[in-house]
């Protein structure tokens, strides 16, 4: 029975702790799994594709898509909008796949919220503040000032990894990889309390 | 830093549904384990070995350590004393082993009241209770006595399957077996809180 109930991983941490390649790297060692892609206001980066990385809408699309109700959760982050749409989420599920959000710790808790009794979480982290820094400044893609707010996000969302099952140091990529690939197919065995339900009631039975 | 500390796995289910077989299939797979023996006053089975299955007392013996608190939980099932030792389980936890207790409800509670930020639970049954009664009579090592116990013991513990953070059927053995390798190798890396205190007051620091 298991292994028909979609369930869900969440993945946060900082911009810079490595979290998308290790999405890359893992995807195809666990199963069928749908990865949620955000909603967003932002504007498009180099090399981003429209519906790969995020879906990128307007602040008036957004605006309508709220009122009707269609985000698990949105939020503002450094002055522009961030959502999780419910429908595709829903489809996923009922396909039996592995939901996976890269999302920020306020999405965590929108996601435990709806989803707790299929959801495990993850914190994924690099081994220090210091590592961090040096990663983003690398990357090159940023501003100071954007680096600066990831920072400052950093520094807020490790206070709450307490509230995440599982705990992620990226010191090692393969090794973290490893890890995360364990924890995946894991969490692919919650299973929700309404199915629990119903096999006890079949258990019994037969 | 996670890899350095123990963790508990926590094994729950009928007598019957295979959580022995499953343990000895999975035990090389799953990095350092240590695997808690009970202590009990039962009379020992055929085949048992003192050390081994379980540390076989007294009943004063055993009511002596109950009174020294050596014991995490004890309780009586089946007119018998069963009670798990606390020492050997803090020793392998300081040796970042995987701790595995193969337990009942009443266990599993113990075990979450005292370590519930390491701990990961199963609960391991068969495909329905039918299934369940057919395997113990095949065994053919009980009486119809104990049968009938282990029986309505089961139909107990199956309500509280919630509890548990997940579900395997044993209905193949193999595909059981892959699934709870999965959940051990993910056990293992669950980080006591105080440790990811310690965590976040470093990472802010370097």
């Amino acid at each position: 029975m298991s292994h028909n109930s979609g369930a869900i991983l969440v993945l946060s941490g900082p911009s810079g702790a490595g979290k998308s390649s290790l999405i890359s790297k893992i995807v195809d060692h666990i199963g069928p799994t749908y990865f949620s892609i955000s909603t967003t206001t932002r504007a498009m980066r180099v090399g981003e594709v429209n519906g790969v990385h995020y879906h990128f809408v307007s602040v008036e699309e957004f605006k309508r898509e709220i009122e009707e109700e269609m985000f698990l959760e949105y939020a503002v982050v450094h002055g522009n909008y961030y959502g999780t749409s419910l429908g595709p989420v829903k489809k996923a599920l009922k396909e039996g796949k592995l939901v996976i959000f890269d999302i920020d710790v306020q999405g965590h808790d929108a996601v435990q919220n709806r989803f707790g009794d299929i959801t495990t979480s993850v914190f994924i982290t690099t081994p220090t503040l210091g590592e961090l820094k040096h990663r983003l400044h690398n990357r090159l893609t940023d501003s100071q000032d954007v680096i600066n707010n990831r920072i400052e996000m950093a520094k807020r969302e490790v206070q709450r990894i307490s509230e995440y099952d599982f705990l992620v140091v990226n010191d090692n990529f393969d090794e973290a990889a490893e890890i995360l690939i364990s924890i995946a197919k894991a969490a692919r065995m919650k299973i929700p309390t309404l199915q629990i339900n119903e096999f006890i009631q079949t258990w019994e039975t037969s």
